[in-house]
């Protein structure tokens, strides 16, 4: 209410719209393909969830494989937003080591969510080298935190490399590991890492 | 000398020729390979060095992409014939420590090769899951050796995730980390995992 009239730099009233309708129908995908998983969220669920027609969702983002690439984007930021300034233990406020645990496991959870929507955005192989270094960096930010000295930049790539979508598909897909074991074993490795 | 006459059981010589032919154009192959890096190996320069025609080379392996793909089977067949049976430390004879290190330092150059073969041979994200399942059992039996307790195939699977090739790839060719680097960087994953 602390304007009643557009300013000058404002967005134009179409263009501000168009954001908000994206917005909403990424953030209604991405519950989506958080409650159902990514094959079983189709253009119809999406435009229902959204509250849009059909021929909105076409128009915004041409076809299923382009959709999935928008939500692919959107959950990575939301999966950064929510380490740097959400909640603890993922968030700050909760000791290195609890962090740096949570770090893993959501990241672990979100890798598998983001090799779905990789695949049905119709790019394999697709991988991310602003997420992976976002990762590094915080990584690396937590083992500082733990007093852990020695080639930092190596040590997180060592920690990050078992989350590589590659390397959890094949554990979770072909050699049916439980994301439980896959999580203890992870915690292991940072415990040997950390040190005592 | 043991037996003048084929025996009943001998291919036909047509066909030991055949297979001679092509171990033959393999072994020259994996040559150029190494020594000269896989950009720079034509059909031209591969025939040249085993001394047959360009028309054999095309009529046993199609093309330079099916050429590629051979020489990485060969490649990762011979790799695997000297953790079992080549000269130590990398085959049996050394102490597990030494073997462990020399594993990774090898298995870090094979794989720099092979995701060069593997985008030569024309097939992006082939990744072999029999290659994996030799080299996770072989670093679980080393840490055995090693007195290592707990899940080891986790273990033996966070060890060989830093080696990975979309791992390796990022950290050489895009980030220009120097080889000694990462192998100094594994080696301490290495000692921090096993313990002292």
């Amino acid at each position: 209410m602390t304007h009643l009239l557009p300013l000058a730099d404002d967005p134009a009233p179409e263009r501000a719209d168009a954001a908000r309708n994206r917005e909403a129908i990424l953030a209604a995908a991405l519950r989506l393909v958080r409650t159902r998983g990514v094959g079983c969220v189709t253009m119809e669920t999406v435009a229902a969830e959204a509250g849009v027609g059909k021929g909105t969702l076409f128009r915004r983002f041409e076809s299923r494989e382009g959709l999935m690439g928008a939500v692919l984007n959107e959950s990575e930021t939301a999966w950064q937003a929510s380490v740097i300034s959400g909640p603890p233990p993922l968030g700050p406020g909760a000791p290195p080591m609890e962090r740096l645990l949570a770090f893993g496991h959501s990241r672990l959870r979100t890798n598998l969510t983001h090799a779905e929507l990789i695949a049905a955005a119709g790019r394999p192989g697709a991988r991310s080298a602003a997420a992976l270094s976002f990762a590094n960096m915080h990584v690396r930010y937590l083992l500082g935190e733990l007093g852990v000295t020695g080639d930092l930049l190596m040590l997180a790539t060592a920690l990050l490399a078992p989350l590589e979508m590659v390397v959890l598909d094949q554990q979770v897909n072909t050699e049916h590991i439980s994301l439980e074991r896959i999580e203890a074993g992870w915690d292991d490795l940072v415990h040997r890492v950390v040190g005592r």
